[in-house]
């Protein structure tokens, strides 16, 4: 059953409501948003979050925008506020993009309906491009899986189906490699600051995938004693020389990888390539609240902290991107561009 | 002034009084340890912790657990109790062999006194060890501060004045440089999942010396940018080989830090070297309880968790270690015993 029967984002008359993801997995309460101010306020605050789903979020945030006005300085202005919200995931940008694009050729009358309609077909193709990851990576489980009868799967932060609208990134080829009977563990790592591995560890236990919780910093031991067979992480962006930004701590888990010939794999669909940025280095990495390290909380107020969200992880420890097209070396992806235009 | 003007582990009549690291660092608390029991307690729980502390603590130990009887029956018993409260560090288990070696020479009604007065030399031994790991790596910070008048030193969990008697292992150098006006600047990391950076958060806030605390996740992302020069970490037993156990994560650090050419030293006094383990793969990796990780607070109990405490960083990987005897290349361990016997 598609997300264990849960939706991440669903429509509601004039409304958009979501599953509030900074109350999983302790509960599981959804938030209504009604207006620009909450879509944006939801994105900020990771209730939405994920990169493929903070795109669709965001059209349906410009839907919300344009209720009572939709003509150019509105739409400017709604599409400027959401595009504020967070600053690394490239899917947020692009999805404004195409909504803008889209609307700016229309009437201003026809324009609400329009949004309504694009962020409707965002969401319809997250849903299938993920279906698609699933499928191409389900492969390269089933050839870890070869070796010992069982694969050992790590991934880092998120990027299941709760991080999408349906069937998730990463975790997409481990739900279809579920579904295919292939024996599977996944290490789920906590993810801190903000530990989005409760989040992972939550949703692989609602589709009833075996799977561990282990801090960030076990990686190189669990690697080092050959209890890890293959390594799929998501994406926020990836440039176009296949650099990759993802959640902080992915770069230590693909050197860790590299130095133990782990293959290590990004999956992502092609809205989350930025084929304008040309490498790692260029892709703005946000930097958020110190105080979600907790410094108060642990008597630490005074003490300085640096809350570093993404990290960037050098395309040649890349095995390969899983995209809804195949998998493809991250070099390749320049020529990418030419042969499969993303919508 | 030794330690901010803190003790770690003093006498008090016929007891021990610790500073209790559970409560820092919202609180400065003592536990005072009366018998063997409560001192193998405050082990177990991380009440005292740190390699040269917990070596010290476990002396003291022995000398509260012969209060009443020193025969061979009871001395066997207590240092097997001691022994039995965590695995990797190895100066638990040098200091009660050195313990065992001594009073066993002795008559059952002198041991009591010999144990105080061994206990009492191991405490003051690893004040002047570490007090000269400080002058040795200071020459280290200093040269990393040369190239932009000011040292980004990188460390892991706490290899302060709190993990030892006085004067720390891994920040000794950090003092001694601090003493000698030389800028720096500390990346202090989390440590999940006991947080032990909190505590070299707040120690080095103590005495004045800049700070910032990160997540684990963000060391290959700082090294990435620039932003270490350095990186001095503690150790809970080194192989004979060079091969370091200590706190997990640390071998993330030190594979990001070849990986940016960042030279990573390791910092321990000599009772932390195991001549007679041959290499890392044979230290014992201790296994905590999954609980630590917080499964029942965050609605997780059902999801089953690892908890690895300790890591292996294999010697190719350490730019030095950073003794009382000088700096050595990890490869020269097997030969300095020859020429210099440990106590």
């Amino acid at each position: 059953m598609l997300n264990s029967g849960f939706e991440t984002i669903r429509e509601d008359g004039d409304a958009v409501v979501i599953l509030d993801q900074t109350r999983l997995p302790r509960e599981v309460a959804y938030v209504r948003l009604s207006n620009v101010d909450q879509a944006a306020h939801a994105i900020r605050v990771l209730q939405a979050r994920g990169a493929p789903l903070i795109g669709a979020t965001a059209a349906y945030g410009v839907a919300l925008g344009l209720a009572e006005n939709a003509d150019d300085t509105t739409l400017a202005a709604v599409c400027a506020q959401l595009a504020a919200t967070r600053p690394t995931a490239v899917n947020l940008q692009w999805a404004l993009a195409r909504l803008d694009r889209v609307l700016k050729a229309l009437p201003v009358a026809e324009r609400r309906a329009a949004a309504w309609n694009e962020a409707r077909a965002i969401a319809a193709e997250d849903v299938a491009a993920n279906a698609a990851i699933g499928q191409f990576g389900l492969s390269l489980i089933e050839h870890a899986a070869a070796r010992n009868g069982s694969a050992n799967v790590m991934t880092h932060c998120n990027a299941g189906w709760l991080a999408t609208v349906a069937n998730g990134t990463a975790l997409a080829p481990v739900y279809a490699a579920h579904a295919a009977g292939i024996r599977q563990h996944v290490w789920v790592s906590e993810t801190r600051p903000r530990n989005q591995g409760h989040l992972t560890a939550w949703e692989l236990g609602q589709a009833g995938v075996p799977r561990s919780l282990v801090t960030d910093n076990a990686a190189g031991l669990l690697m080092m004693r050959g209890e890890v067979d293959i390594v799929i992480v998501g994406a926020d962006r990836i440039a176009a020389n296949g650099d990759v930004a993802n959640k902080v701590g992915t770069y230590l888990k693909a050197l860790s990888a590299r130095a133990h010939n782990i293959p290590f794999y990004v999956a992502a669909p092609m809205s989350t390539i930025d084929f304008a940025c040309p490498e790692g280095v260029a892709i703005p990495i946000e930097e958020r609240e110190p105080e979600e390290l907790g410094i108060h909380a642990i008597g630490l107020a005074d003490c300085p902290a640096r809350n570093l969200a993404f990290d960037v992880t050098p395309a040649e420890l890349v095995a390969g991107i899983i995209t809804e097209y195949g998998v493809f070396p991250p070099q390749q992806l320049a020529q990418l561009r030419t042969q499969l235009k993303p919508k």
